[in-house]
């Protein structure tokens, strides 16, 4: 059945109508003044934190709008157009979490640098996307650039090392351990894994991210083959522990992958003793991944980068730019000591792809490196904030968030009814609210009542903050995420949970 | 080490600069223009397709540019920003791929809807991003009306279904294939797959996309067990040789993961006959997996929805929206036929992550069901776009660029110094062109001389096509993707060749 010339003729009528210049236009200016107006709003902390609405209403009027132009058509184009779109938009800036707000102190995902979604945009736009050099060159320069400015704030001399960008620290911890994989057990990714002679092993940070164990599954290593190396009291890593466990491995002739420590782990951000870790694998003669997703910004501050001592000794590195680099997400970048790993996650071709009239391109195809073939410029955002402020800026967002999480936890040490489970390292503190009417109930019941005050707190609307358990029971977390976070909020903070603890005790 | 009060405070000044709502605004009314300044000229086909630049140029000049707000540090805030900042985007625009100009006729990558990358930016600037459901509420209300919107059109049951979006169709399949796998091989999540009694394989079509091979190496089934199932002569797999496939796997003993179908495959665009192949699948109690990224699309066109017939009995279906749905990369969906397959990928918990206190919330957590903990809001522009226009602008889309591709066919068949290669499914279509001189030339020769022509071609910005190689010769290969290409752009393309050929021959 082929389509008839007119129908044809109509159809490339209502294209032509979609792809509009000056339609664009008029929409682009739309959406300027409406983020700008959500940023200024949001920063003054206008309106609820989170706009809570129940997952099926709100699926449900999701898919309402997208039958309505069914059954309008007549709207479909026209002068209405930038109207209809500014309604959309303002649907989405409605019924989104406002990380802009700085009683937003939630996950580790940042209130980022406004303008960085702004050159991210150039991206979306224009869908400058990579796979090969030739289909993204600038964003591919971008990216290298990026990658070679942070591989030497790492501490790794120039043109020694490599890394790419990827989309969010589990993809790059599943990248990196699978170089790792490949690496350490030689035809793995030819012949697969159903022929070892032995089970291979990960010997990971006993708090490690979920993607870590999850890495391990996914690779045919098995979630039940990482073997935790136990903490100190701090939540570091301990290197005893760590010596004592590659030493059993290798009685028990088990392979072992790779050792993953963190900088800084999720729980509580607490950064390994990374000199020491790297001594033991090197004896030992085994591969060290780094987490650094939340910590790897610290290297940016003369302050805080004693804190990441020894991680130019890892392998491989892992690096969200879209945590502690204030960028939107994703945008994490995979990093290699050496240069040639990062050519060892993947060993193929594709003749579509790769140009033998050019061969010395393959060095520039991202596609060789990473798990995506075609891949968002996720650089763009990081790329130009870094170009128009300057690495200055990073350093003030991790002192001045760093010195929050200080000043967070002092508040916690000298409140009555709060109670800090952690001397923070960074910015993320981890607590409880124990009002005094719960101070003798058990410990299952006040950890209970964290999960059930938190909840009642978010839906609120009047702060966000995340549920975490520390052993066994359940905890509130933090992240000084937004640096425009004050002083005064983290008061405000407390001041809250208490009234809502008070009024939740009381229901 | 603490910082200083005074220190901080000046640190404060300079993040306050940085998150300016002002400079946001005028920053973003600057954009607009230049975006669409840019897409205004694009579609004029004013300037290059690509602006061919060597790597370590490109690379060099990137990172110039983040060395000097250092070297300038009074401009890095100020009245000049809003400048300073159009002088970046200006850079971006000018150095990257125009895939909106119509004489990009190349990778299975398009030219958006222009709209969807400013939907796509309302994510970017306000960081809206999912793994929890209350972290994205409306990103995650968007990506599920979608999934329900696809997973119908695929033909399934309302509610029967489940899906999710993720950073591309190379993720996509390993997504799925890991899926396949852990329903196949029972304990392999847990207990890797160094105990298996034999080696597992895939059956895959001839010309699968590498990722995935790839894919069988990352979960550590091993690359070169993907057995690849002869095709047909217009590139489909052939049923009746699946069908010995998997009677020859069960005879060794060899447990089979998954048989993967494609709809359609990458070369030249074949649509596998899905029919009979899942007939096959389901006698043998195999899971079928299709990867339908490119073609999944023509379910929306009434003209061709024929060619995807049989879609809905696989287990597992790969669709990328920024193919021929028409939005920026990335935007893919895994879609599972059995609702509760969605969660057997992965098989964890984070205790920072999923609440307790709200149980009934992980069903909607995207985290559960992709590799990406964190996540982008991936499916803002397609929501966005299929809002405003409606369902009917992607059938436009899909019918204009097919017949575009039988045009062309046409045109090349017609032409005494072209030869296509193949009768064109969709919108891929492969060729070569052969000149008089070069008609009794050795095959290599003739392939050679594709692969260097179109070098010539793409770094001279005439056009942007992309290299194959077809029974192991090179050959050219273009997709349609930019719904304004016309047959005059592809008469152009013809002449372009030809005169660049002449040259090529010449020097």
């Amino acid at each position: 059945m082929s389509t008839t010339s007119e129908e044809l003729a109509q159809a490339r009528q209502r294209i032509s109508a979609a792809y509009d210049p000056q339609l664009f236009n008029q929409s682009a200016h739309r959406l300027a003044d409406l983020l700008a107006l959500n940023l200024d709003r949001a920063q003054r902390s206008e309106g609820p934190v989170l706009p809570w609405m129940d997952p099926p209403d709100a699926i449900t009027e999701a898919r309402a709008s997208l039958h309505r132009a069914e059954t309008s058509p007549d709207d479909s184009s026209g002068t209405d157009c930038p109207e209809r779109f500014a309604h959309l938009v303002t649907t989405m800036l409605e019924r989104g979490l406002n990380l802009q707000d700085p009683r937003y102190i939630g996950h580790q995902v940042p209130a980022p640098v406004p303008l960085a979604g702004l050159f991210d945009a150039v991206g979306s736009a224009t869908n400058q996307c990579m796979a090969i050099y030739e289909m993204g060159p600038w964003a591919t320069a971008v990216e290298q650039a990026m990658v070679r400015e942070l591989g030497e704030a790492i501490g790794w001399a120039p043109d020694s090392f490599a890394g790419s960008a990827t989309h969010g620290g589990s993809l790059a911890n599943l990248t990196g351990l699978l170089t790792a994989r490949n690496v350490a057990l030689g035809e793995a990714w030819e012949q697969g894994l159903a022929d070892s002679a032995a089970r291979p092993v990960l010997l990971v940070h006993a708090d490690a991210h979920y993607s870590v164990a999850r890495a391990a599954g996914i690779l045919g290593l098995g979630s039940r083959n990482t073997v935790r190396v136990g903490l100190d009291r701090q939540g570091r890593m301990d290197p005893r522990r760590l010596d004592e466990a590659l030493t059993r491995a290798h009685s028990l002739n088990q392979p072992v992958v790779a050792v993953v420590a963190c900088a800084c782990a999720t729980p509580t951000g607490a950064f390994d003793p990374l000199e020491e870790i790297a001594e033991a694998c090197r004896r030992h003669g085994v591969w060290l991944h780094v987490d650094a997703a939340h910590g790897g910004a610290a290297l940016l501050s003369g302050r805080h980068r004693h804190l990441l001592a020894g991680l130019e000794q890892a392998d491989s590195v892992v690096w969200d730019a879209h945590k502690m680099l204030f960028v939107p997400a994703l945008c994490t970048f995979i990093l290699y000591r050496e240069k040639s790993h990062s050519f060892d996650a993947f060993r193929q071709d594709a003749p579509y792809l790769f140009d033998p009239a050019a061969p010395g391109m393959a060095e520039y195809d991202s596609g060789v490196r990473t798990v995506e073939c075609t891949k968002r410029a996720t650089v763009f955002g990081l790329w130009g904030v870094w170009s128009l402020f300057g690495r200055q800026l990073f350093a003030d967002m991790v002192d001045v968030t760093f010195a929050l999480g200080r000043t967070f936890y002092e508040k916690l040490s000298e409140a009555e009814d709060f109670l800090p489970l952690h001397v923070p390292q960074c910015n993320i503190v981890v607590f409880r609210h124990i009002p005094a009417t719960l101070r003798a109930a058990p410990a299952e019941r006040i950890g209970a009542f964290q999960l059930e005050l938190r909840r009642r707190l978010i839906e609120s609307g009047e702060f966000y903050i995340v549920p975490s358990t520390v052993d066994g029971i359940g905890a509130l977390r933090t992240t000084i995420i937004n640096p425009l976070t004050t002083p005064a909020h983290l008061e405000q903070l407390l001041d809250a949970l208490r009234r809502q603890g008070q009024e939740l005790l009381r229901g």
